[in-house]
């Protein structure tokens, strides 16, 4: 591995504060070297996101096409710097981004250290000595035409965008789970509850589907916003207006950037506008937060329907996954749904700092993208591990107790609602008050009420009739 | 006025709990009468939001409509119930709606209290004494087929499309003043920053149209999400399975609806998970959110502009609203700015009460629609009220110090940048060292180290060519 | 009442921006006529917290008292200002103040309407009409030896120290009936659930009781705290350093607000420190998010255990308020905990807009105290009526169902935690596991497991034993 | 190191829910390994947050002496515990705590981690091999008289007071750092500002020293927490009513934890509400908060005061760490401050992570306590090193330029509040204006308009009287 320090060995690097050691075998130089001595916020490096690192080398990659169709660097410097550029989208040299993720200077630390790596392997690969930058310079050659302003943001994008598929396929796979367990109990009678009051009756073939239903929203959110995310800035270096960049040079990278990655990737349309607004992150942020209101939605119903074992509403079984108590023998609790509730408020605070970090731009940068950028991936994360073990460890195992549960629904007081059509509502009110203060069913109070003929009573209060079940097969 | 009770005649109504005088000339009833006792947090009536009044009117009246359709009510009915609807939608009766809006039920109390005026006003349509319930019911015949559950969110999403307009055009007339600033200041250079440092050159006309296109990406997204925010859960009734509703109902609703708002209204296509998801609500506050952090910065942006006047960047001046020291004479302060940015912060504030809201819907139902809508009501109206007067007592009185900011522009160090292409990084480097570090200009010192020959100096210097303004004309 | 204009009448005032006419039966001036047309994003009035016109004028009164005693004004002057600020601090006109309540220049607008109001209302009392400035001056006068930088977080602190013991008394009022309600269910057995799963037994008494006790945490917090909110400014004038002022000026002001409020006032030790810093704003916000939490908590819980009728734990039952469906015949919902669930939103997203103005301050002032001025003071308010609503609509009306809770209790397999004093842990999970597999209760396991005898079992097992509701009597 | 796994040996061990192999070399058991299947979510194990581990030996350790003193365990028993409490304390096996923090359960599963580890050292240390719980059990022996609900707590409040010394000197080394500067530039004199624009003069010093103010109240504020923090419930067990647990086990419990610890250890007054209550959670991250909102306000003053070079306020400046841009030649950023303002958004988003924990316990538990620990030790650990940096890297190599800061405080119109005295209000006013409108000094133009004698005037002008800054030394 490249992070590995063999030997004290180091070369001089210089910038235009003045000259530093740097190991002898890093491929990053001098600007990592300041950065790590400046940033211990987190303890948590950008190797920490991957899909960061890679992104930006294929961004470089797209970049180096460009310069090389424009003449801007030579087929010589282009072929290291593209072979380079592989190298590190490979994730062979995740080691090599040793900074913090809190970092300041707008992201500059991370381009500086991705320019440096990229120089530095292909000078490597050029047959040459690392840190001879004449021949292939991390600004000049690598980095040029370009700003951290424009290419920090696309290499952002693409990452939330790669990481958003993982997301995605967690998302997937835990809708599929709940929908397999729909199918498997759509004809289980159970009471619906609004504001934790008896309802009416639905299955829990019902319930589980609306779990599935709403997290296949979330996909479709998460899959729409890839469009969003495929605006990129590239060319508009220091604050938009391209200085230093050939006016064409905009065009070239962006084709050559949809071409790497297959995605629809187009130029931001106004790019003075596009370099301080950080808009799109913000509302990716807000569907990650749409999402963990889901998640947290769910986990809560899990725990309250597990609810019991004797005392609680006990109409679902959720598998046993350890000892819930050090005290209390054969307690076992929901975890996994808590664990899901934790991520969720992880998450919802996450949300809270990108909001904080965008409203904190100012003139024409936003300089706070890295902490929103953590703070997006982390909870992409965190959410995607949630739903897997949410749906590995809890979901594929649940089962319902549906005796017990049909016999509930069948004694609730609401079942008067079906007699509406047949006896209005006021006298379906006074069916409904005397089941309750008789403590009968409203089949026995509606039959003793007499208005409606026994043998059509029994069809009225059928509660998979009422749930009307048959009508979404 | 309705509102001002003429005398103190009551009549009596009852409901499943007892029941109680209301005042004789009150188009409400005993529900709204126990709501009013009940809920006093935020001193605030349903009334403070007309927009939710009149679109619970036109709600009813497509439904009173697919009734009529389906036989589930007289024409006699019908005709009164629809012309009752009318005269609410109308805002005429704004003042019959004094509940709180900080309302437990789900919005059972809000639909209670529409049933109730629409009853009494269908029946003095009809030449009935009010509370003469038989003829016209407020459950049995306004709120036939439907249920809190469907109506109140299909109200609050119509009440939200409405309120969107405002904000839209609130937006658009600040966007388009920005817009008209940037054209008359298209050529007056000044200096980019990035990080408050000084960056590269641009023109305040590039500054102020990238406010404009900020604005304008959130006309878009308010506008793109109307469809969304247009899909309707109406005959769900109870929990979304439809009890209580003639399978018809649905879509004769939704298509009387479409008609009567010229809305593309659709069908939720999942009812049971459309009844108690809320992530359109999550979503609506989040680009609520997304104007904010855009008003937010812009406010920011211009108190940095106008800071001074003698000891700021004092690059703009805005007019002068009042006088802004009690105790410092003749100091002028950027108070409508400072009224946007802290509009802003109540709508970060709104956005996380809608978060708090959104995930603590439990199984069938959030119960916490009420305060969601309040907030997201708020957040509409604060931000419309707030561009609004920064157009109007801002931006639409700002002018620029050109000359000033030309000169200043023209110091910059990093005016070097536009060097790279020229003699590479790390000469121009040196470049805006010695610069800064005898107080010369990049020019002068350029001239001096003389790589490059002054009459070509000349124009790459040139801030305008610089900011590429011609590029955007 | 002052507030309803007579006629048309105007008089001309002048600032340093021009002249203007104001109402002439108007208190407030020119300041306030220009604060009028600036600021409309709220809608709502400074009058709406009139703790805050009040304090303001207690503030005046002392700085009034100050510049007296120093010869700052004279004895006739000091005597109408005296005069007015008692006026002004009853209540009488507190429709004079109708400036928005999100309003930019930091306070400046109500300081200045405070001191507009108090000059005309001491030229009035002179027998003077309003307008003279000359004899009685807002600025020169009433303003002496002030800054809005100064005395407006003066008025609010004290403003904040007088709402605070509303909440207080709302808090005391709920906390007692939830210890009357602890009281007369103090022996009434139920099941303690931890995570949502049967634990151990308690009383209900025990259960209210913990409700009591946060509660009361409550009030110790806020009474706590208004020795640090006592810590006032005055004197330090526009940023601390107290220029224009006599440096005896600040002792004077501090003494006499001591003795006017009978609170504990001090000065600030640090007053640079001291203006620009809002750190006891953010704390006070913290400690109604604290109260928040412990009411969100309540109110969960409450729903909770009320849940049912027949389908959830309905261990408790609270007074029926409202019908809770338009459809659900004899529906009745958690009304009253759902509207302090949603008054706890608000006051969460109250928070975050103290936080993000808190966070915004900048050198030597934060401009955005009238945002938190206004989130505080709303926040208490609707507290307070949330504490209060739930004590008088609900739980003083509690019941609960001892003889069901009673069975669940005995029926829970976590009894079993009371036999591992007697025979280990492991054995007592496998009691507890048979007891669960076999639907037997702990008792019938333990007794055919054998290894504890019968006649101590049924002391181990006692549920009122084992929550030791004597060792709290 | 304990962590390395140095075979595939395995051991057995069982817990309710059945058998599972676990390495044979491994402290942790069954309860540990379960647990590590379960909770993925963070990637962060326990062993980042090493003072819990170590708080929690503690507690162990003083629980162990109580039992020792009532009998509960033998001296042999204890003698084994105990030694292995104080090798776990010493972080020695900080490797053996490889949960994720974001563990469901309550902390069950860390409680239960520290009870295996400290019973298999303890065998170890007795002779014994792993897993030989017969003699000591992690549950019967460790955990006796204890749960998870009482212990996580208190081990969580004791990290927090130990990670609030950490806290405590940072924000201590950091204030004096301000004081230091402060005192070093005490006479320069430079410009007030209130809202961005020019108020009245102070110095630098003065300046420098309400930052050292504001983080000595932060320091004060978090000392003086470490009372409450103090609290603890040992002996409550499960849910607050100390089933399982020697009456006397309480006091014992506490006074040899006070003992341990030198801390001010207290018993919880109410032991049931102390059980689910985490408000002194909620107030910690408040003053997390508060702590966060004055170094988000000081990086921002700092930005704001070194911007520039040339078109900036450029009054301070701050050593270059590192080149600030790949493309724009000597441009230098303040990435210190600006990695400060991105700790301080992720500590106000773990404010809100921890509100909604906080807000979501429900019945006799808050089952969310690992998250708000977390939250809690990570915001103390990122402001911690966040005050560092700021300190090290920049705080102490902040110079003034002191020469055109006095210039342009000479130049302020504001100047002419020092005339009020002298000539009221509204003359002032004409002064302050006349000098902006011919853009002279207020000395130039208060000599021309002549009311104050040229001699005095001087006087009244200079700007250091102004600034009061003799007052203060």
């Amino acid at each position: 591995m490249h992070g590995i320090q063999q030997s004290d060995a180091t070369r001089i690097e210089h910038d235009c504060i003045g000259a530093l050691p740097v190991p002898a075998e890093a491929y990053w130089g001098i600007h990592t070297a300041r950065a790590l001595k400046n940033f211990p916020a987190s303890c948590m490096p950008v190797s920490h996101h991957p899909e960061l690192i890679h992104s930006f080398a294929i961004v470089k990659r797209a970049c180096a096409l460009a310069n090389r169709d424009l003449g801007g660097i030579s087929k010589e410097q282009w072929s290291a710097i593209d072979a380079a550029c592989a190298d590190v989208a490979s994730g062979d040299f995740d080691d090599q981004f040793p900074i913090d993720v809190l970092q300041g200077g707008a992201g500059t630390s991370t381009n500086m250290n991705t320019n440096e790596v990229i120089a530095n392997r292909a000078l490597e690969l050029s047959g040459r000595a690392k840190g001879d930058y004449t021949h292939i310079h991390p600004n000049d050659h690598v980095n040029k035409s370009q700003s951290t302003n424009d290419t920090y943001p696309a290499a952002a994008r693409l990452a939330i965008i790669e990481a958003l598929d993982t997301i995605i396929d967690s998302a997937r796979r835990l809708s599929r789970s709940f929908r397999a367990l729909a199918q498997r109990t759509m004809h289980d009678v159970t009471i619906g509850r609004t504001q934790l009051q008896d309802a009416v009756p639905m299955t829990f073939g019902q319930e589980f589907m609306a779990f599935a239903n709403i997290l296949e929203s979330d996909i479709t959110a998460f899959t729409d916003y890839r469009k969003p995310l495929s605006t990129m800035n590239l060319g508009g270096t220091a604050i938009g207006t391209g200085i230093c960049s050939d006016a064409r040079f905009r065009g070239y990278a962006i084709d050559h950037l949809a071409k790497l990655t297959g995605l629809p990737v187009t130029a931001a349309p106004e790019p003075i506008a596009a370099t301080s607004d950080v808009s799109d992150f913000v509302m990716t942020s807000s569907l990650l937060k749409r999402n963990a209101t889901h998640l947290g939605k769910i986990a809560n119903d899990l725990r309250l329907l597990c609810s019991g074992p004797r005392a609680g509403l006990a109409e679902i079984n959720i598998p046993a996954r350890q000892a819930g108590s050090s005290i209390m023998p054969g307690k076992v609790n929901p975890v996994i749904p808590e664990c899901v509730n934790q991520s969720v408020f992880m998450v919802m605070g996450m949300d809270s700092t990108v909001s904080f970090a965008a409203e904190a731009g100012q003139l024409q940068l936003n300089a706070f993208e890295p902490v929103i950028l953590h703070a997006i991936l982390e909870s992409i994360s965190i959410l995607s591990k949630a739903m897997d073990t949410l749906r590995e460890n809890c979901v594929e195992g649940i089962t319902v107790n549906s005796k017990a549960a049909k016999e509930k629904a069948q004694r609730c007081a609401s079942l008067a609602t079906s007699l509406i059509g047949h006896i209005g509502y006021e006298r379906a009110v006074e069916i409904a008050k005397s089941a309750m203060a008789e403590n009968i069913t409203v089949h026995e109070a509606a039959e003793r009420e007499g208005s409606i003929r026994p043998e059509i009573l029994e069809d009225i209060l059928n509660p998979l009739e009422l749930a009307r079940v048959q009508s979404k097969a």
